[in-house]
């Protein structure tokens, strides 16, 4: 358990509470990315998601280092938000049998995690600037670039392969 | 309850899924908003969520268009993923005292609601443009332009106004 949203009374407590709450996210996508990985049938799909598990572990320690800046023990929060974005992904990857239909539901289910963590990603980095937080800004900076390139590069993957089988 | 997950064979009816999953969203939203508005406490933010909430009644229609495009009756699904977003950020505002630091977290609950539909609308627009389904996919475009007009105002808001003031 992290900072409970009644002990938030400064940006200094907000920012913390949502480093915790990233925290847990990244620790969930390292567990939901072997699934994932395992179901994908397109072969360029399960190379993306095997490279971005090794991100998502590195990911996890900057994150460490930016609790080390802080003088805080890394701990996560509960996250209800990326809870319900990894339930719908297995709830929909579950039982799609067309493999071409069910890369597309992949594709669509790892970019709305993408864009969980580039939203968090991009409030962290907004409060560290005016916290004076530089070296924590840039730590999480490098992981806002991977994930967008992550996000970009399933957009591409989606576009190129698995859409235009699914759809033949 | 829209298309079950395991009536889903092909593209068609993936598309028709994340349809369905964007239209309860979307209406969750209308349903959020007033209480966002009625928290915030910076003038343009408050503008923002209004003006948004009319945006997003307009959006809900579009979807209908959508559907009957389809030829098929406008319905929700359960959208686990949306129902997250919404319930951390009911948990968030709802301890928060400090009024800037409520706006700096409204700002970013916001804006994780906004990359939901962000991401939802691009998966959609992707698929429609693979089946052919031009009108469709002109209808979600507009949308999905006005999602990231959306996000980047909250942005500016975020950063010019409330931030300075949580942290000074």
């Amino acid at each position: 358990m992290g900072l409970f949203t009644k002990d938030i009374k400064s940006m200094d407590d907000l920012f913390l509470h949502v480093v915790q709450d990233i925290y847990y996210t990244e620790q969930q996508i390292t567990k939901a990315l072997p699934e994932m990985i395992e179901k994908a049938t397109n072969r360029e799909l399960t190379a993306a998601f095997k490279s971005h598990l090794a991100e998502t572990k590195k990911q996890v320690s900057r994150l460490e280092q930016v609790f080390e800046l802080l003088g805080q023990s890394p701990k996560g929060t509960s996250c209800p938000a990326i809870d319900g974005i990894i339930a719908e992904a297995k709830e929909i990857a579950g039982e799609i049998d067309n493999k071409k239909v069910l890369d597309a539901a992949l594709i669509a289910a790892a970019q709305a995690v993408e864009h969980y963590e580039i939203t968090r990603y991009g409030s962290l980095i907004a409060w560290a600037d005016e916290l004076g937080h530089e070296a924590a800004a840039k730590l999480l900076k490098t992981t806002l670039d991977e994930e967008k390139a992550t996000d970009k590069m399933l957009s591409s993957i989606g576009e190129k392969k698995v859409n235009l089988k699914a759809a033949g």
